[in-house]
């Protein structure tokens, strides 16, 4: 078992990495910016160390300084949270050349998957149906042609070299396809001074579902999925579990693919494969594998009852992976909100500032992780996620209504937040009938977003 | 199903009342004295009525003026909590009366369960084994020889009309015996115009182990059981499921025996049968039977994933019991501590006063269920009870383990608690190997009690 953690990362998930090692015993060590001197995660750790200034290149995300204070205090392991450099590869490696263990997979496992054509052929390998496209770069016009009986339209053409949404298009007809290709041939070789390309049908109304995995480097399990399908700009605001846009059978198909391409990367941890998935054609995606610990867990602990980050502590001691696929169940139905520090009627502007009055909202079946205490003051130069409410109910309806109940004790004094959008997104009958994807909020905020007032 | 419920309570248990309506859709009414106009379970109802002055017996113990809220109201129905009136079979029978439903058993049964010698009567008929002793009163000195049989030493003689520990003596032996029971006898007739008499066993080292009942009137299941202990003059401070005491038989006989006993009485809405159980002869003796929510219900509902006050309402509400007996589990252990505004280093001395900082632990497998919040002031009028901190983990140690570190995080700041107790009892070995009884707190205190510390 680890004896002594270094906590690299602030907000409500270091507050939540300090509460399971203390469970299990390991010493905790906070590290904070000059910002964060008074917040949470810092008063909860046995120790804490300065690494530097606000700016978060300048501490959260510097390495050397992370490592020294993990070597001036005795620590054994890292744990990086999620976000900064939890998926930094670079890192990983560094924390183990160092002598400490990562909590988290080795820095190949994550460049494997962090690449997007890498971790889109080890899923096809390892037999979890992708986007249809082209494995890996497309061969020329004809080549390209060819991927077009499979991909149909939409199709998007895409950089390899490209990153972060630059060197896009989409084609939504043959016609655009035969004047787009060269052009985006041409433009990427102008941009990126490589000209390759690769091709991805476009998945129009389709749901966000993923699949929560842990593994010990041998062997996986799953902990069932979570649907993340209301999102803004591509941020999960409310995730659940179990979704209820799936059947058993596609259930099973959907974790047990999960588990193959966790196993066949020999993965280490807690990790996440996401997968779009299209209710109309009955078809799922893989789209991406998260190798981390998601801020959106806490749903599947609150319907399987494990504990993902002591599991992640455990497996990075050098504990075999104790559960067995068998030990799962999911029960009941459980809901996270994320409450950002933001202003939902003026386009979710930052709000940073003092929490004034605090209200937590307790009972059976409520959860609040946060760092927020009263008095605190929320600093402007880290996202603005003060707080995660979490509500579990034998069905997702009771889940819904403890929600409004929850949301209706919550205060948090002094600050706007995006409370409003869940009590409005509650009140929904869309929402209530999950009947959602991951366009739909955007959708509905242009027409409800003025009224979400704090 | 109920549409507007009276809450005829305070404190945190009004708060968890509330909550549970709100969850199922049922208006709330709560009642406060003018001590109270600023609690929390004003503040969280949908409508709230002062019913007199601090005195509870002019505002929470006031009949009259809780049925003129209800009827004000326009309620429909009452929930007693605990303490106050909650077993009081007039004020059952009132609230029928005036045509409201009781959230709670019949007057007649709280009748049956609330006197002493009929609830021992009723638990024998029903099979359910009583301390050994006389069958209601003793017939003259020639029964009470013949019953010694049975109870052997110490025994305990009891004015069958005395209450609150009055008209009670103890005898080591046949001698102290002969001359105790005249005494005894004319005591009681001069003392309460009675000289009847009952006689009972004295368990020496004995766990208190009690069986969560619900019941329709019809039906009884049980939710397994709860073991309580550590007790201070009678009251119970940590309370645990399931009991580390039991056989998995045992636990089979001692469950079964109290929906015996619930169904032999027609029981309705949630109860708690008490037991005694001496572990070195591995027998269970009836005690009585709460016919209400007991502080300590959390635990059961941490570890079967059960509402039990929503599933009070429902059943007040005229729904027949949902649950079947092989729906209840229990997964994991859960652990309650009562925090009280009480100085233990001072034999416990009320504390009251104004919250000054509040920090609520969090994370998974805790629950803090209080009506705290800073800036409050605990008035001086009522028991001390603050909040429940209840945690949940996959073993006792594991459970342990939480509460110390749920305890770590917790502050109240501005009062003296008893939180420094459960820190010490959490790391002493007797209470982390299970090993104690309910006089074994006591002992401990007369040794520990002055360290404690705020």
């Amino acid at each position: 078992m680890l004896k002594k953690l270094l906590v690299a990362n602030r907000g409500e998930i270091a507050v939540r990495i300090i509460r399971a090692a203390k469970d299990l015993g390991i010493a905790t060590v906070a590290v904070y910016s000059a910002a964060d001197a008074e917040a949470l995660h810092v008063q909860i750790a046995d120790e804490a160390v300065n690494i530097g200034p606000p700016a978060a290149k300048k501490s959260y995300l510097n390495i050397e300084a992370l490592l020294k204070a993990a070597a001036d205090t005795g620590c054994d392991s890292v744990h990086p949270g999620y976000g900064f450099l939890a998926e930094n590869a670079d890192f990983s490696d560094a924390v183990k050349a160092a002598g400490l263990v990562f909590v988290g997979p080795s820095g190949d496992a994550m460049r494997l998957m962090g690449d997007k054509v890498s971790a889109r052929t080890a899923a096809a390998k390892a037999g979890v149906p992708v986007v249809p496209g082209s494995a890996g770069r497309v061969d020329g016009i004809d080549d390209a042609r060819a991927i077009l009986e499979e991909t149909g339209f939409p199709v998007m053409i895409k950089a390899a070299a490209g990153g972060g949404g630059r060197g896009i298009r989409i084609a939504q007809s043959q016609a655009e396809f035969e004047q787009a290709f060269p052009q985006a041939e041409a433009e990427a070789l102008a941009a990126f001074g490589d000209g390759g390309l690769y091709m991805e049908k476009v998945i129009g109304k389709a749901r966000h579902i993923e699949v929560q995995v842990l593994a010990d480097g041998t062997r996986a399990i799953h902990c069932y999925e979570r649907e993340c399908s209301l999102q803004r700009r591509r941020q999960k605001v409310w995730e659940e579990a179990p979704s209820q846009a799936l059947s058993d059978a596609l259930r099973e198909r959907l974790c047990a693919s999960a588990v193959a391409l966790a196993e066949a990367v020999n993965y280490s941890g807690a990790g996440t494969v996401e997968y779009l998935y299209d209710d109309e054609a009955d078809c799922f995606y893989f789209i991406e594998m998260n190798t981390r610990i998601q801020v959106e867990h806490p749903v599947t602990e609150a319907v399987t009852g494990i504990d993902l980050v002591a599991e992640m502590l455990r497996i990075a001691g050098g504990e075999p992976l104790r559960l067995k696929q068998s030990d799962i169940a999911v029960k009941g139905h459980a809901i996270e909100v994320r409450l950002n520090a933001e202003d939902p009627a003026k386009d979710f502007a930052p709000f940073p500032g003092t929490v004034e009055d605090l209200r937590i909202p307790g009972g059976p079946g409520v959860r609040f992780d946060s760092m927020l205490y009263q008095g605190y003051q929320v600093p402007p130069f880290y996202d603005s996620l003060l707080a995660k409410l979490i509500v579990h109910g034998e069905t997702r309806e009771a889940a819904i209504d403890r929600l409004v109940r929850a949301l209706g004790e919550l205060q948090i004094g002094g600050l706007k937040t995006t409370r409003p959008l869940f009590l409005a997104l509650a009140a929904d009958p869309s929402v209530r009938a999950g009947n959602v994807h991951t366009r739909w909020l955007e959708g509905w905020l242009t027409e409800n977003a003025a009224a979400l007032a704090n």
